[in-house]
Parts: C-alpha cells; sequence; structure tokens
C-alpha cells in the first residue's frame, strides 16, 4: 500500500471540506489518481476548482480533461472568465471546445465526443486496425465503433471491433461495415438519445448535423449520467420542489429554501380553497360535529391515492412506455383501479366506525348514517384521486411542461377541495332528516 | 428504405401487442434487426417470447444470447422449463450460464458478463493486440480494457487500449499496465457497483470472488438498466406503494391492485388516528366550527414539507450523497430549512385570513386570535413535518430496510396527527376565554 492519499478518501471526505482543503487534498493526490478523481467529479466543482488554481497548474489540469468535460467547465465559470480559460487551450483542442460550447447542454451535440475512430469506405481491415491504433493516442481508453466516412464527413457505415479484427485482412471496410445505421440529430433532447439507445442496445451513437455531416459520438457512460440527473430531478419535482442543480449537502440553505418555498406556498395558496370550501358548509359541521372527525382521512386518501397513480405515470412517461396518445387506455385502467382501491378502503372505514361504535359509543344514535356517508364518499374520492393523478400529468405535458411537476403534493391539493365536496354532498344526502 | 418491418415501428406498438401479434411481428423483422431487437427487450418479454417458439427455433434465438442475457431468461422461466432451456447450449457457453444461475439478480456477480480481453504479463504489446483480435470472435463488439491474469486467475493488471496501442511493440505488458484497480466482490450490491463506477469514472470493473480470481466484468452499459430500474423502484415506493415489477401497461389490472392496495390500506389505518385526535377535540370544535375549518389546510402544510424532506433527502442517498453518519448535520439544516418555510406559510396565512376578514367578515369577533393560532401553528406543524421527513429514511434504513419506503404518503400521514394535537393546542392556548 503506498502512502498517498486515496482519492476514495478525498471523495468520501469532500461534501464537508472548505474550498481550501478541497485544493490541499487535490494537490495531495498521485498525478494519475487526480486526474481521474477531476475527471469524475460534477463539472460545477471541477470549475470551481480550476478557477481557484493559478494559471500555469489550471492550463495544465484543464487541458487533461476531454472535450466535452473541459466544454462543460466553460459554462460553468462566470461569462467574464469564459474566454480566459478557451485561451488557455492550443489548436485544434480549442476549436473542438468551442464548437461543443454551441450546444444546449442538454442536447445531444452537447453531450458528445468530437473525438472517435474514423475510416475510410476503401481501406482494408488491416489498414484500418493500423490506423484505428494510430487514432488510439488520446483520449480513448475504450474503443466503441469505427465510423466510415466520406469526403464530406458523411456517414456511410459503422464497424464493430469484432467485424474488424474477425474479418480477412485484405477485406474492404465498405464490404464488412453495417450501413443500417442508428443516429441522432445535434439537437435531440438527451433523455430521448437515452432512450433511443438503450432500445436499441447501443454502446455508441453517432452525431448528426443539419447536413448529415458526422459530428460526434454520444457513449453508455455519458447516459448513465444523464439517466441519474433525469431521475434526481423527476424525484424532486414529485416531491413538491423544484429540482436541486447541486447534490444535497453542497446546496446552501438559501438556495435549499428558495426551491422549496414556491411550491410550497402555491401548494398553501391552492389549499387555502379548502378553507372556504369547508366554510360553505360550516352550519353541517355546527349540527354535526361528527362530520369533522373523518375530514382527515377522506381528504388524505384522495390524496394517497391520487400520488400513487401520478407516481407511477409520470415515470412510465419518462421510461418513454407511455406516451400521450395512450391517455384514453390509461383512464380506463385507472378508473378500474380506482374503484377496486375505494371499495377495499370503504369496507375497512365501514368495520373501523361500527367497531368504535360497539367499543366506545363513538359515533352517536346515527352512527350507521354516518358509516354509509363515510365509505360512500371513500368510493368517490379514491377513484376520483386516481383518476385527477393518473390525467394531471398528460394535460401538464398536453400544456408544454414537464410532466413530472403533477406531483404527489400537488395532486393531492387538487383532490382535497373536490373531497370535501364529495365528501360533504354525500353527508347531506345520507344524515337529512336526522342529523342536518 | 427497404420493405422490412422496422425494429422502431415493433417497439412503439409491443404495449399494445398479443402474444401471437408479437411473435407475429419478431418474425417479420430481418435476422439482424430480431437479434437486437430480441436483445434490448426486459428479461421478462424475452423469456415469454422464447417460451412461446417451437424447439428449433428457440434454440437459435437463446444462443444468440449473451451469457448474462441467457442466465436472466432462464431465471425468469418457470422452474421445471429451466432444465430444457439449458439443454438447447452446448458447452463451454452452458458452464457460462450455470455460473451465472449461482449469483442473486442484484449483485454484482449477477450482473456480470464473464466473457472479457484475457491477457498474460509476459506478452509483448504486440502479442497482446494479436490476442485480443483473437478473442475478439464472439459478443465484443466493443472494447474494454485488457485484463492481465496469472496462472491462477488472479488479476495483476489491466491495460487500456491506449496504451496497449501506443506502446512499443516489444514492451511486456507487465510493464505498461496499471497495478492500482479497483474491483468489486461478487456479492456486492448493484447500486454500489454503479456508484463506485460513477466515482472512478470506470467504462467497466473486473468482478473477484473470494479467492481473488476474476470471473468477470461489468460493463457501464448493464449499470445503465440498473439506474433506471433502481430510480423507477424508489419513485414508485416514493409515491406510496410497491414498486412494479414490470411496465406500467403490461401489468394486470389484478396485480396493480395488489402493488397499491397494501400500502394504501396502511396508511389509511394510520390515518384513522386522526379521527380519534379530532374527538379528542369534540367539544372544542364544537364550540369553535371555525377552527375546524383550517385542518385540512394545516394538515397538508405539514405533509408537503415532509414529502420535499423525504424526497430530497433518499435521492441523496440513492447518490450516495448522504449517509446514515450525516443524519446529524441533516437534522440541523432541515430545522432551519423548516422554521423558515414555516415561518414564510405563517406570514401568508396571516394576510389570507386578515384579508378575507376585512372583505366578508368570515371568521367572526376574534378573528385575530384565529389567526394568530392558524399562523403559529403552520410553524410548527412545517417545522416537525420537515424534520419528521429528512429523518424518517434514515430510521428506516437503521431498521434495515430500504429507505425509499419513507414515501411522501407515509410522511404525510405520520404528521398529520402530531400536526392536529399542534393546531388544537395552540388553539386552546389562544382561545381561552374568548372562544373555547
Amino acid at each position: 500500500m503506498d502512502q498517498e492519499l486515496s482519492a476514495q478518501d478525498l471523495r468520501d471526505a469532500w461534501p464537508a471540506l472548505s474550498s481550501e482543503e478541497r485544493m490541499e487534498g487535490f494537490r495531495a493526490l498521485g498525478a494519475e489518481n487526480a486526474e481521474v478523481f477531476l475527471g469524475a467529479l460534477p463539472a460545477s466543482d471541477r470549475a470551481k476548482m480550476l478557477g481557484a488554481m493559478k494559471n500555469g497548474e489550471r492550463k495544465l489540469w484543464f487541458r487533461s480533461l476531454a472535450p466535452d468535460d473541459a466544454a462543460d467547465v466553460i459554462q460553468q465559470v462566470p461569462e467574464g472568465l469564459r474566454s480566459s480559460f478557451l485561451a488557455l487551450l492550443e489548436d485544434p483542442f480549442r476549436r473542438e471546445v468551442q464548437s461543443l460550447l454551441a450546444y444546449a447542454e442538454d442536447h445531444a451535440g452537447g453531450l458528445m465526443n468530437p473525438r472517435f475512430a474514423r475510416l475510410r469506405p476503401d481501406m482494408s481491415a488491416e489498414d484500418a486496425i493500423l490506423y484505428v491504433r494510430k487514432q488510439a493516442n488520446d483520449k480513448v481508453e475504450t474503443l466503441y465503433y469505427g465510423y466510415v466516412l466520406d469526403q464530406g464527413q458523411h456517414l456511410l457505415g459503422v464497424v464493430s471491433y469484432r467485424d474488424l479484427f474477425t474479418a480477412p485482412a485484405s477485406s474492404r471496410i465498405d464490404s464488412i461495415m453495417k450501413t443500417r445505421i442508428v443516429t441522432v440529430p445535434e439537437q435531440m433532447d438527451q433523455e430521448a438519445v437515452a432512450r433511443l439507445m438503450a432500445d436499441h442496445n447501443l454502446k455508441a451513437v453517432p452525431v448528426l448535423d443539419d447536413q448529415g455531416h458526422m459530428r460526434g459520438i454520444v457513449t453508455i457512460d455519458d447516459i448513465v449520467d444523464v439517466v441519474q440527473r433525469e431521475a434526481t430531478e423527476d424525484i424532486h419535482k414529485l416531491g413538491g420542489m423544484e429540482a436541486l442543480d447541486t447534490p444535497y449537502l453542497q446546496t446552501g440553505l438559501g438556495q435549499m429554501v428558495r426551491k422549496r418555498a414556491g411550491w410550497l406556498a402555491a401548494l398553501f395558496l391552492g389549499e387555502m380553497l379548502t378553507a372556504s370550501a369547508m366554510s360553505h358548509y360550516e352550519n353541517e359541521i355546527a349540527r354535526a360535529v361528527v362530520l369533522a372527525l373523518f375530514v382527515p382521512l377522506i381528504t388524505s386518501s384522495g390524496g394517497n391515492s391520487g400520488s400513487q397513480a401520478t407516481s407511477l405515470i409520470i415515470r412510465a412517461m419518462a421510461l418513454g412506455e407511455v406516451t400521450i396518445r395512450d391517455w384514453w387506455r390509461i383512464l380506463h385502467r385507472e378508473i378500474r383501479s380506482g374503484l377496486l382501491l375505494g371499495l377495499i378502503l370503504a369496507a375497512i372505514g365501514m368495520v373501523r366506525i361500527l367497531l368504535w361504535q360497539a367499543l366506545f359509543h363513538t359515533y352517536g344514535q346515527h352512527y350507521f348514517r354516518v358509516a354509509l356517508s363515510v365509505s360512500i364518499s371513500l368510493v368517490g374520492i379514491v377513484t376520483w384521486g386516481t383518476i385527477a393523478g393518473s390525467m394531471l400529468p398528460f394535460v401538464i405535458r398536453r400544456l408544454g411542461f414537464d410532466p413530472a411537476s403533477a406531483s404527489a403534493p400537488f395532486v393531492a391539493t387538487l383532490v382535497d377541495v373536490s373531497g370535501l365536496l364529495i365528501y360533504f354532498n354525500v353527508a347531506q344526502a345520507m344524515l337529512r332528516g336526522t342529523l342536518l
């Protein structure tokens, strides 16, 4: 075992360290470890580290990055510093980075690596192998496919290394390449790229510009990050807040509260409608206080069933299992699910009220009508919660927003008001002439 | 464009097709397309397709799978059919599959591919390249690293292709290999493997058994599936249900209701405590019906703030940003966040009640004390919801369960009862001698 600080130690301590301690720790890593460590940091941290370095050190490390990582760093540093970062690079590296900067970060173009193995159609397999070996000099640890381009950089075909290595040495590349190729346009959203690669079991996919020139490849290891980030974003939104841009422990209190307060306040304003709805039934509550006892139970059941439905649909949408065209089929399924779930809760509710009545005489003379009011309302509210929860993501997507904004708390708030209306109307019908 | 059914068309239609239509569609694909299509199907669908084929066809397609995919299929078919599937394979493929079947599906061993490029330490770089070419004959489209093993299959080092291709032809492999290697044990959980690979920026990681023999590699493309599956599981659990094993549209109504009814009923039983809590304050409600009006507003604010906190913490845990040791730091942060958020809602609530009073005289003579009761309760409830939501995942993990079971609805249910106690106690203190 050697005495260097291990990258793992530094990673474990990282969130708790000050900027100075981070820099100290980074410098204590061996050169090889440090390069890997820097490459694995989130782009925002990498930019901060580089920003804090002196010029010579910064140049050294900045040049060690892959072009797409370097471009990410530049996107993270303040506007005024960007050109000074670019000036650290030499051509053709600088030009690669500059062209990557033109892309939106969450498009295929912003995700791609402009370095890939280029082959010509008239090469022999033998020459191609030599040529790949020559190209393997920089930042290519893993070999994906060889891409066959014409003089105008149009993609003609793809050769897998299996085919390249097993073909007779003299066979021409255009005789062994595959010509039916899955490609993506530069502007394709990264989630769509991730889905496409999963569907076709691809480890790398070529990115073409509008004129059909090949500009780079998106590789499967970039997709892992995309998938993690998108899931994080969806989970934060489903929890009823804006997604954080940074890891939890690295997010300042002020930013944390801002990301949460907006939705919390919006939901609070929406939920105030329940106070209005309740005051509409103030007389009923005054005459039959027993009705008020079940209000939290009723509203939460609607919210919980809605939360289930919305989580299911949002995840199915994110995975591409469900598209907007499926809404009608899903509505049918969810109505049946909601009815069944509502009947189950209604039965439990009925048993609970009758049992408590037998044991403690809690609910007065008209307990059976009260129990019926609660049970019938539950069927209606759970069914409605399920419908609202499953359809809200479709409505939000149709309006052009991210369906994950149909958070569990959002659905619960929607369902609460309507749940109260259902409950008090059922109760009015059931208890007229007795309690009301 | 050729006339074959495209794999994309079939994929789009897939969820809506019957088993017969699926088979028909699959047979209409060209052979090459069909192989890719089969490889990209979820293991359960692949097993169903193969199960429905005649023996000759089944043998053909089953043999076309990678060993880890074939093992997944066998795990999906009914117990009684497994040996007949294994019998379709020839050695050494069968032995590879059999040894994979010994592993749990969600461990590194169950995820790994037993085929990787093996090198010897005393080879020259030139020989190694030739040797890799020879090994590239089956199922190796993408080249990850070359693994240097001794006679006893112990891992001595790793060579990247960049280093292999750029080294002088005569240099010995043990002079160019890296010897500080990140490896994983066979039993490591797949989520931990995913995190490790992300931390070290690895595209493949070697899997070692207890004796230090190298058994296979886990590659980054398998990790994409792991990451997607784990995120789906967490999102379903966060929504307050058991995770589905199959895509939404392919899950039968019965199974769907079972996965949802358990938690929904449990939460319903828990929520019944609110009815008990409310009946404890029945006299107060009878005397001051105005108190009942704000019950849904109060309880939902606690639930929403808890939902935010629990989503944040569960995701941070899943990403390894937060471990169980951090609970104390997080408690501190969340208390401060909760207080701030509570104060914001309290201010909004106060304005709303005073405004409605000025406009509609809704809340009677003692409206200011009512407003104070609501606002003070909100600070307490939002703070408490935030604390409960952030700490529940730690408690659940400490008890040995999946922290994602600390779903938003679970937290909301927990917080509802305590929220009512806070509210009515604050109201008793504020309204004593006036309304109560």
